[in-house]
């Protein structure tokens, strides 16, 4: 951040009077600029006993699969937020959402909020954003091809959880290490 | 937003290209700004068959009484914040905090996340933030004083799950037209 939204001003970097931390304050009209983590909304949509997977058409990780979900937008709840990203990107339309697992993934400053999901019919297609879509019993999950470790993370519990049919809401972290 | 952050160009609201909602676009160097919903994390501070609640000394409702709660900051996990914020509105320290319940405050583009937190010990104090900070009886809550809809919720949900021992995280509305 270089220039002040507002006024176009020069922004720098000081602590604000009161607060404890750096942020970017306008030089000129002197307004403070936040930022702050993102939540992301994402599904794991159900079919009988096959999980709905998408193989992403977009970098990062273009041509891996993953669990549809996307930034919250203004104006949407996070349960319409996670309804919409699973049409956006399966053409799927899914129901009866329960919240299942939360991450911090601190070190890019997001919040995933990942839902279980029953779709309404068995219906799913390719979008601009995947290049394959497809329902997978556990046993054909491509446990090597997964795009990102939140997402491995959310698979492997789901499938625990599912063999003593327990599903209880959990958070959990996504460290750099571990990426 | 009417300057682009990065390089000081005029923004305009325009759907880019792939979109299908108006973002500000940078009209010099073309960046998209996005604007997303706010995470705001706090607890219900628990001290045995007691809670804590901090009387505001700012704006707005100054006055008025509320739980511990604030914006999550990057850097931080949602626990990390909750607790932050706790320290900083309460002067408390909290531990066990465990996830309880999510409001989407869709029409302010808000998301709390609330949890359930034991008090380490009976210790608090005024803050900055607060004129007065005080232990409740659940038949002492100022019900009438509540700062917030969403504290009010939060805590008529609490005390009718403490009724019956059981407090299964759940996700609620706020909306504009009951605040």
């Amino acid at each position: 951040m270089n220039f002040c939204s507002n006024c176009g001003g020069r922004v720098h970097l000081q602590v604000p009077t009161g607060d404890d931390r750096p942020r970017h304050v306008c030089q000129a009209c002197g307004m403070v600029h936040y930022r702050n983590p993102l939540m992301v909304v994402g599904c794991i949509p159900q079919w009988e006993d096959r999980i709905l997977l998408c193989r992403r058409n977009i970098e990062p990780r273009k041509g891996k699969w993953t669990l549809p979900a996307g930034y919250l937008e203004n104006g949407e709840t996070v349960i319409e937020g996670a309804r919409r990203e699973t049409w956006e990107e399966a053409g799927s339309r899914v129901a009866d959402l329960a919240p299942y697992l939360l991450f911090d993934i601190v070190y890019v400053n997001q919040v995933y909020l990942m839902f279980r999901a029953q779709m309404e019919t068995p219906d799913y297609c390719t979008t601009d954003e995947s290049s394959e879509v497809a329902l997978f019993h556990e046993t054909e999950i491509p446990w090597h091809d997964i795009a990102f470790r939140v997402m491995e993370k959310t698979l492997a519990r789901y499938f625990e959880d599912r063999s003593v049919g327990r599903y209880p809401f959990r958070i959990r972290q996504v460290t750099r290490a571990r990426q």
